[in-house]
């Protein structure tokens, strides 16, 4: 980008959507249409005053799978690096029906009242622009959208939940750098990305409603464990009984596990997001987290592990799919999965085989 | 080997333990000791014929680092496998101090009593032939060790987890050709053993004791997720009170988790191997649980998946020792670790710095 172009161009409407930028097809028209498009020194420099519009054209070009954005995005992420990290990293995780959005949408609406500057980003692999992810649609949160403290992007869209995780991690220090202090990851109850998402927050919550005799079911295996807390959402009216006794249920469960590396005892509570109830106590439940990890060194040391985490987890799933994606092993692989099928090899020698392929 | 030596050689006392055979210092004097050694045609047949000598001969070629070895390793491997499968294999996990050696004697006795070929292997890493390994005391289970019909060997020497893990799968393969029906492998109650040996064994095993409140502690997390029973040992005396205590509590915290992909509800069981009490229920339960897979098809569905992560296995911790052992990785490497720690990289930068010096 060259200095000749306007700054302004950040704040033209074009009728031309931030994530149709992503769509190589379109890519062509918006040139057309945006004649101007800001420098990476002007954006860096919007987004660390607050302004919205610059974070989100920054984030769609995290988003964006044309090389030229990329590198375009990674030297604004390096430019933000030093302005990030001063923020409250939460996980959601909950299967669907325990009322996400609302409870959301109600706990982020808390946060702004109280001064807080909320972002709230998704990791939900398995959702597409066409398709519609969890946090898609906006109107499931239509108080917490017009909110100017806070700011609402869905998943990004990608084929794995290694690349949405990536952006999801970069959108963090966007949002951060732009003076959101704190960052709401949602996911969904299934699959690896509880997993991802827990390596990227500082505090996991698990949004449960009380079941019949069943509480957990559906929730994926280990992510209990996860949780620093257990929120038990729709505990109203009929349900209130029923909740307070799956929180008792709960916390006898979570006194059974080995104690986390922080310290800190899971705690489970009650609330109702529709009645906007026990919001504000899970929100000085998370503070007492908060101060209690970063009274030990957890709180810091957690974030440094998670960036080295990240590194060589990306490494790793380079050098897989560098050796995967090859054809000729593509094919072996196949042989020699139905040997082992078969009983006539053993998981090592097919793997010396296929190594020496390679 | 060639076919002159004389089979007899098996059976020859040398004064020389298998395992000094992994020395590479002594293998000179060995040679010199030992003037005629077995060929592979030859340990096979012994091996099906259930010679102890031939399998421990065999295993010990399994666990050396001389590639003469692994390569007759492998051969012998490849013919033992048409009569490998025909076995229970079991898992067992538990923390120092719950009676693992008193309970795996007891419960291999029982075994043989009921006219079973029961084999007692190890994985712990952190073993060492210098050190002495969890097995290593076999004077630990002494009746047991006397049994002939059971064998033991301790775990296989080795740096990494990765190593040890294959030579004891490959192991359990020598033994069922010899006509061990009965396979357990033990494992200490911490790191990323249990993972490994769960990924292994048919049935996993998680010992307890009746504890004073803190029933998990020293519990790697994650563990009793993977548990298909609890067996609360040291139940009896003044023990047996707080033993069915935790029994109810443990039952409890069971039922709060998903339901396994085995459709077995895993149990929770008292006994006192010391007084061999609750050990027959104890295999009943496992007979039960076997009954239970194979007529849902998850215990063959379930080793197929096993062999072939371990194929997937082991040719990503190949990619990535290749890859993180070059000596300018390692050292980039370092300084990339050193930027994230004072936040002036993104992991995902740093990642893709490194891929590219390669």
């Amino acid at each position: 980008m060259s200095k000749q172009q306007k700054p302004s161009a950040l704040h033209e409407k074009d009728g031309v959507s931030e994530s149709e930028i992503t769509n190589e097809a379109s890519i062509q028209s918006i040139k057309h249409k945006r004649r101007v498009q800001p420098s990476t020194d002007e954006l860096v420099s919007e987004i660390l005053k607050g302004n919205i519009t610059a974070l989100s054209r920054a984030i769609t070009l995290i988003e964006s799978s044309n090389p030229t954005h990329l590198e375009k995005a990674n030297a604004i992420i390096k430019m933000c690096l030093p302005h990030a990290n001063n923020s409250v990293r939460i996980g959601i995780t909950g299967v669907p029906g325990v009322g996400k959005s609302t409870f959301i949408e109600a706990f982020g609406l808390h946060l702004t009242e109280i001064g807080k500057k909320v972002a709230v980003l998704a990791v939900d692999p398995s959702s597409s622009l066409s398709k519609g992810s969890i946090l898609g649609d906006k109107t499931r949160m239509e108080d917490l959208v017009k909110d100017e403290n806070a700011f609402i992007r869905p998943s990004p869209s990608g084929t794995s939940l290694g690349g949405v995780a990536r952006k999801t991690r970069e959108t963090i220090i966007l949002c951060e750098a732009a003076g959101f202090d704190t960052i709401i990851i949602e996911t969904v109850g299934v699959g690896q990305s509880e997993t991802a998402v827990h390596s990227m927050v500082d505090f996991f919550l698990l949004l449960k409603i009380a079941g019949a005799g069943d509480e957990l079911q559906g929730i994926k295996r280990g992510i209990i464990e996860m949780a620093d807390a257990i929120a038990i959402n729709k505990a109203d009216g009929d349900n209130l009984k029923s909740a307070k006794l799956a929180k008792v249920e709960f916390n006898r469960a979570l006194h059974l596990y080995p104690q986390k590396d922080s310290e800190w005892q899971p705690k489970v509570t009650l609330c109702s997001a529709l009645k906007r109830e026990g919001i504000s106590d899970l929100w000085a439940l998370i503070t007492n987290y908060l101060e209690h990890t970063k009274a030990n060194n957890y709180f810091e040391s957690n974030r440094t592990n998670q960036n080295k985490f990240w590194l060589l987890q990306t490494i790793e799933e380079r050098l897989k799919s560098d050796f995967f994606n090859q054809p000729k092993i593509k094919e072996a692989l196949e042989d020699q999965l139905q040997l082992i099928e078969e009983g006539k090899t053993t998981p090592f020698v097919a793997a010396e085989y296929l190594l020496n392929l390679s």
